[in-house]
């Protein structure tokens, strides 16, 4: 097993040489350095004999144990100090329209492209304009928008706006409501958004392979009149996928993914959406989340959870109170989405709360 | 890959043979077909110069790329246009009891059968009265019902009513509440039925086997007094299985699934249940889905969605208003349970909301 | 297959052998003995005679298979008849306190034993208090609480109060809030209670494999004012883990899972709270369950279901009216967790309800 971790700690050493140890302005994860109010008492040195015996005799702490344990220490401590890490490439940035005659237009490009998901670790991508998740589009209710999709890949494709109440031949479903549109095409969706709530467009062709390369995006419909419960200080989309690219939120694993940063006694809406295969409960540690939306509509009740399952094609919009300073680690549940031996990984981010 | 591809492209043909290319009437799936207020603009034709350089030289659209693509084009809308496709057999007819002084009694008979599941696809099943998912039972609430089983098939088997608050001896788990019904021997089951909703009845012996092989149904409760949310104009079963079978609903895999029909300004009820082993998010296109009901009781206020994540053993009643009309997907948004570059499979089937 | 079946069944000799075939006061699995108002009837010998030809004929019903029926019969029987099985150890023991200056202290040492899942079958565990799951902590909003964490294993570790909305510093994850603890140190946590409901504590650190090998426990938080509903007979913890040790519940498998206890007439709460890394939807037959608490907060209005899905992560609290006398298995709908060909195994155990 040393054998192992060795390796594991040289891949590890190359990944940090790649990834910048940026900090974030005001040292997001310093709290570990400074005085706290916990102690570290009584550090008994763990030797053969003290040891050996009792339960503790299959597991022996001896030398070549601790130093294991210490290397997998450090291999922890190195990618939570190089958090959050630049990577090439910044997927979900707001997309501004060009408008022409009252038309709210986008354009998205398909095409093939390397994406760092980490760094120095870069995947076969499929991208909307070289972004993994495509563009945000951010409209309001009753927008007249026209999106036109061009298509650069080697196979046909077609967008499915995931949420939006559209005419039948605007739903994208190639053979059902529309032809695919094939390589070097160019097709153009126009309506007026019907809806309200955090959506999502992606590809519905060859979809389980097209949505997994990265033909996604969200598609955020904001309301003619918010609700008191949405003024917000903060507005963030946290799109979740486990496909090709691993574990990913907006399209990066840790230390690449990006904190969520905010002062105490404002208001964060996160609006998670499922883009992948499996189910992801996603846990922020320090402080709950109130549910409000399912899917773009609201819930009959606002409720209360700290751990909040989301399920593929699902999108939950909640409401954080930043009550609590400090750097609250946030991430899915299912473990090994999140961290290995080798330290944090994948679903993990923070959420920054600053005094 | 393109010979995987053609290869891939030969069996679909086969299955085509074997399938009917079935029209629903009215023409469910002509969408594509007709004018629509969608453009397709600048069919710039794919070839090497054009497309050579830039980040798509790594993916060049070379003839043999299109050729495979066209291919994959192809196998998607034989698959659509196969839709409803024929097969024989068909699960959750409705059962009409005999009425024997006043007790509805219900005769199932489990045995062994070869089941298709799409065109020429057949497997090995295990079935209530030769049908999966096993004959509807349609009660209504304080009913007497006596279910007889008669055991044909090689190994034990006993019925457990899934949802149904019954007396503890009618439970039907062998050695808990009875003994296991042996091969050739008949059981009897019999009970006032105590609460509304949407439940199931299963075998509930070597279950994991049992039930993935076909022994299930519904067993629908419909209350004294129904709400008025309760008021539809269609009421639709869809069992989800994801066992030896494949990805089914109600027994089926596409394009072999029931669309279902409904006209504008109508309401559907969608009961689902899942019998399989895993969740299936199931979404809705071009419309919302209000959640009524959960394993047969009213949630305590009504609330929206277009994904809704139904566990194994659950069951998920919700309302449609059929507002738009077209034909519109309805699939497990698991992509892999509803698609692959072959074409849609599985747990794919439609709303056709005819004008 | 009877080959398989055969040497199952001298397993599961093997294994009765090794366990007690404990029978609870008052004979829990008695039910199946006893005079019941179900009959079975034309009990028809199935011979080679009278099932050749037909749909059976390509599943005859010949002695062989008769044979292997009854050999599975009787593995389904012998794990039934076994239920309640002593193991050594017991899990999630209440841990009193040592109160010291009015401070609740708690000594938790994290070391590595054999842990017994079920009879005669034993895995690697790494335990606090030498538990799996580990004592259960138990106090009030308000008080004040200091956990004296001892780790005596050869790796670091740390621990996260799961839920609790705890100061930065004593939120239990190295290099982002506090160094990790390495073997052979102590740290000390303290805080007062924050916030009410079901909690857990849990590692934080290599937590992937350390939760999976059992570093992890409730944490309840009796609240200053309960609710009306909270007022019950039993008030049950059930954890849920499916890494290493198997499928379990409260760290043992079936039949050495403990059964819930209560009088007809009783309230039973049970808070589920699942540790592993699947999803385990829970079905309690013969009554329902109000949910009344997710992650420790109140749902806005309680409501019914059979089954619940309990993700990674969560808790979920329920209300059980005991309506309904008997003996009712409690399991996860995923079958494969609680059954096989050799009968019940892992997430099951039984809610008695007596007369």
């Amino acid at each position: 097993m040393s054998d192992r971790i060795i390796r594991a700690n040289e891949s590890r050493r190359a990944f940090l040489k790649a990834g910048a140890l940026t900090a974030l302005a005001g040292g997001v994860l310093a709290a570990c350095d400074k005085e706290s109010n916990a102690q570290v008492a009584s550090k008994k040195p763990a030797t053969d004999s003290d040891q050996s015996g009792g339960s503790m005799a299959a597991h022996p702490v001896t030398p070549t144990a601790t130093s294991a344990a210490e290397q997998m220490d450090r291999m922890h401590e190195a990618g939570i100090k190089a958090f959050p890490a630049k990577t090439a490439g910044k997927g979900n940035q707001l997309l501004e329209p060009k408008v022409v005659g009252g038309v709210k237009v986008y354009e998205l490009t398909a095409r093939a492209l390397k994406w760092e998901t980490s760094p120095g670790f870069s995947v076969d991508a499929w991208a909307y304009n070289d972004q993994v998740p495509g563009p945000q589009i951010r409209v309001r209710e009753g927008d007249r928008v026209r999106v036109v999709l061009k298509n650069e890949l080697a196979e046909s494709t077609a967008i499915h706006f995931h949420g939006l109440e559209l005419p039948n031949d605007m739903d994208g479903v190639p053979f059902i409501t529309q032809p695919p549109v094939k390589p070097g095409e160019t097709f153009t969706y126009e309506f007026t958004v019907p809806n309200a709530g955090s959506h999502m467009y992606h590809s519905h062709h060859n979809a389980a392979i097209q949505v997994g390369m990265g033909l996604l995006g969200a598609f955020i419909v904001e309301p003619k009149s918010p609700r008191a419960i949405e003024r917000v200080d903060v507005d963030y989309v946290m799109v979740l996928n486990d496909g090709s690219h691993g574990y990913t939120l907006n399209g990066k694993g840790f230390p690449a993914t990006e904190p969520l940063v905010a002062k105490v006694g404002q208001k964060v809406r996160i609006r998670f959406m499922n883009e992948g295969l499996m189910i992801h409960p996603m846990h922020l540690h320090g402080m709950h989340m109130t549910v409000i939306d399912k899917d773009g509509w609201p819930q009959p009740a606002p409720w209360k959870c700290d751990t909040l399952n989301i399920a593929p094609g699902e999108r939950w919009d909640v409401i954080v109170n930043c009550t609590m300073p400090g750097t609250w680690a946030f991430h899915c549940h299912i473990l090994p989405h999140a961290e290995s031996q080798h330290g944090m990984l994948g679903m993990v981010t923070a959420l920054v709360v600053q005094k």
